[in-house]
């Protein structure tokens, strides 16, 4: 039921008209064909694939994205589209004879409603324009991907991404009210509002995170919220793994929600000391976990003194605070610096995201550490341990031959545990092109094919963005070929 | 697009084998047959809306669930599911020739996880059921409709319920983490999980709201949250609408969320007053907010320090605060009793239920005065201030020939008006059958295809709930109609 892209032979002639009725729509400056600008385009931020789209077209408004995919459509061609490209699970891939649709021209912000408290923007508008435009005003956008000073709103509602203060706030999801969108056919349809109770299908959420796979979202309604009065960070260090989990859900469980509740390992905690030498964490620390509360003064003041009693009950070591920015930005340099200091460690590492129900902390990351043995490659880990979302970033060295492969395959070990723990393969980097083989772990063929189902709706040729996020019999075993084809030939590429 | 189920004309021979069938999947007493025992499910909290189903079908588990639902494909039967039947839009009102899906007996609690904060129910688990089975650990299940001691978990995701306390925590889409759902094929489809975020298209969120139209849900995992410390409730009076009006916006801006924000105007205080006669509220008051706080008890004092101050500087009278649960209970009695006490000044009224953005309360609730005098019947409100969701209780008598239908063309007027100022025509009451006819001032076409291509997916015989939340070309007439039939046959019924 999942519509391959129809495979067109064309000739040189055929593109040219193809290429003339670009022009036409967007003029000759926004249709790129040219060979060297197009290698910027082959991949995102999940560098290890790669594909050279025919053409790269750049869209101005609602109008003319509506007339790019229509020509699509009219020709079937495959199309993607991309935001910053920032994205880590190869989502804005191009297609091989498709074309690459960016939004980079739409980075407008086109009402700010502050009464209303929302904010509509075009979809290359980066993350944090939007807190930018709204601060002055007290007001800002919560969703906080690790990338939010370069990557685009489009993207994250493609890929519903999250933050490290989405525990409290919640993803992408719940900020989106409302989407104009054009779908693979070309037709413009407005989806969610100003009020959030629409009635009908929630069309907006299901959009949300689809990975642009059902069309383009050319604006974006969003929800501002407004700026806590105090923020404070509390930094415990602890001597287990188990200790700091059990704090985690002593926290959770007392009914605190903190704005934000990171965990780092010794290993990480290590490599922070060697490369930042900060002196910002204890380097015999089994774990530390970082604690960030906001709120009014007096509400941040109780809670963090309520955080800090349930730390030292299960055996923190130290507890250290800090209220004021410069203190608080301290405390999270190390965290903040964590990936950069562990990817010193070794040539290479690869990131992992997946999603574990927080009570599971604790035996998950035994395993992990069982698995990095058994493999012999280390595997740092360093995550938001609020919502369980695992970040174990798996260190090895490219130049030599089958390490990539080895630390992938322990990499799938790991979201296999946390599929059977009842979590799940991708917390907010998305499916992408990297985790279609490991969607069938966790849905079963009807759940699939429900969503599939869905799919077929609004892209029923299979145009926009085939290959993404759902398994098709051959794409794990192609992927494979491809990414291995791809370190052969280009062995001094960093593939992660 | 949209398929009207086929008008499949059976004999009595036909049906003796489909109701043998049904007796073989559930058994002869889950088959309901007798026209006295079908009087009960022959409409929903939606009294003016009255259908006999040809059976009453009571299912026990999931797998009943899907043989029944089978054997409606296999036979071509329309069919509505039902939970407890509260809803106020007619979402359960039977289909001539169909047959009603009761959930009743599916009414365990089958899981609680306390630790990671989940509860997983079957549809007729009544709302209320699930708070009393984990507030002795100090949690509850936050959606409170007002009907929340008999209406049930099947019926409030289907309907996507709010309440009182959904401003600060959200309203039933919120709250669902995963659902075992039975297609209208009779497919078992497990959709969301144990943890928030998963990959591919959100269809638990896509599901719940859809109204009964994409399949029954038959076990439902929820999120219970932590009950607060320390609750306390303002009440403030006004001697204008505006000024109430900016009180609510100024709270919002402050960046205080309350737990629940409530207005009455004029005529609803002097209801209360003169029914409940209780010196509840001020009668010369023209509005009077009720503001709930939560959270820890330094949290809370200050909130209701700040709430005050910012009513006092909108030109509060007078502010009253409560904070334990017998004087909360005392500030509440009013606003809890004002449907019933509106009630008694006419023999009949009609509850509408439509949404603004908060900022628009003043000039709306000026637009419905006017209407109000201009119709010359009398308007109470009585509505959730927080979000904008109004509750304009229209006040009339049935018995004199043409009030119903005048009624409800100023309900639908108040309607109009929601949509102009980017507002919704449903906040919590759904569509159902009863605001079919509205759907098209608030989407355009394509917009509403759309999502009846979603609706075809799951629902492509149109046999799941047929009739309900989309307009087909007939049905605003066919509606008219029925109901003003109704009204002559029924002359003592109360209509509304």
């Amino acid at each position: 039921m999942l519509s391959s892209p129809p495979q067109v032979s064309r000739t040189n002639s055929d593109w040219k008209r193809i290429i003339r009725d670009f022009e036409q729509v967007l003029g000759r400056r926004n249709v790129i064909q040219r060979k060297e600008e197009l290698l910027t385009y082959e991949c995102d931020g999940l560098t290890s694939y790669r594909v050279r789209p025919k053409l790269v077209l750049l869209p101005r408004d609602t109008e003319e994205v509506a007339e790019t995919v229509k020509l699509c459509d009219r020709y079937q061609l495959p199309w993607v589209a991309r935001g910053a490209g920032t994205g880590l699970s190869g989502g804005a891939l191009p297609v091989e004879n498709g074309v690459l649709i960016s939004t980079a021209f739409m980075r407008n912000i086109l009402d700010i409603d502050l009464e209303n408290q929302q904010v509509v923007v075009q979809p290359a508008v980066i993350n944090n324009w939007v807190t930018e435009a709204v601060s002055g005003s007290g007001f800002y956008y919560a969703p906080d991907p690790s990338s939010q000073i370069i990557c685009s709103i489009g993207g994250n509602v493609a890929e519903n991404s999250g933050g490290v203060h989405c525990f409290k706030y919640g993803v992408t999801t719940n900020h989106v009210l409302g989407l104009k969108l054009v779908l693979p056919d070309g037709s413009i349809v407005d989806v969610g509002g100003e009020v959030p109770e629409m009635p009908g299908y929630d069309l907006t959420g299901l959009f949300v995170g689809s990975e642009g796979t059902l069309g383009i979202a050319t604006e974006i309604r969003l929800r501002i919220i407004k700026q806590a009065e105090a923020i404070q960070v509390l930094l415990a260090d602890f001597t287990s793994i188990e200790a700091a989990g059990a704090a985690v859900s002593d926290i959770v469980s007392s009914g605190i929600i903190p704005a934000g509740m990171e965990m780092m390992d010794n290993f990480s905690i290590n490599a922070v000391e060697d490369v930042v030498a900060s002196n910002c964490y204890p380097r015999d620390a089994v774990a530390i976990l970082l604690v960030e509360v906001d709120g009014l003064e007096v509400e941040v003041a109780e809670n963090a003194k309520r955080i800090a009693e349930i730390c030292r009950q299960n055996g923190a070591r130290q507890i250290e605070t800090a209220t004021d920015p410069e203190e608080r930005l301290k405390l999270w340099k190390g965290r903040k610096s964590a990936f950069a200091a562990v990817g010193k460690i070794k040539p290479d590492y690869y990131v992992q995201d997946g999603v574990i129900p927080r009570t599971q902390l604790p035996y998950v990351l035994g395993e992990i550490e069982k698995l990095s043995k058994s493999y012999g490659y280390p595997v740092a880990n360093v995550f938001h341990a609020g919502d369980g979302n695992l970040h174990p970033l798996l260190l090895y060295d490219n130049s030599i031959p089958g390490a990539l492969e080895t630390v992938e395959k322990l990499g799938g070990e790991i979201l296999k545990i946390c599929v059977q723990v009842g979590g799940s393969i991708s917390g907010e980097h998305g499916i992408g092109a990297d985790k279609l083989c490991y969607m069938e772990q966790m849905f079963t063929p009807v759940d699939l094919e429900t969503m599939q189902w869905v799919r077929s709706v609004f892209n029923p040729q299979g145009l926009a963005n085939p290959g993404k996020l759902f398994p098709t019999p051959k794409s794990c075993g192609e992927a494979a070929q491809l990414k291995s084809q791809l370190a052969q030939e280009n062995p001094n590429v960093d593939l992660f």
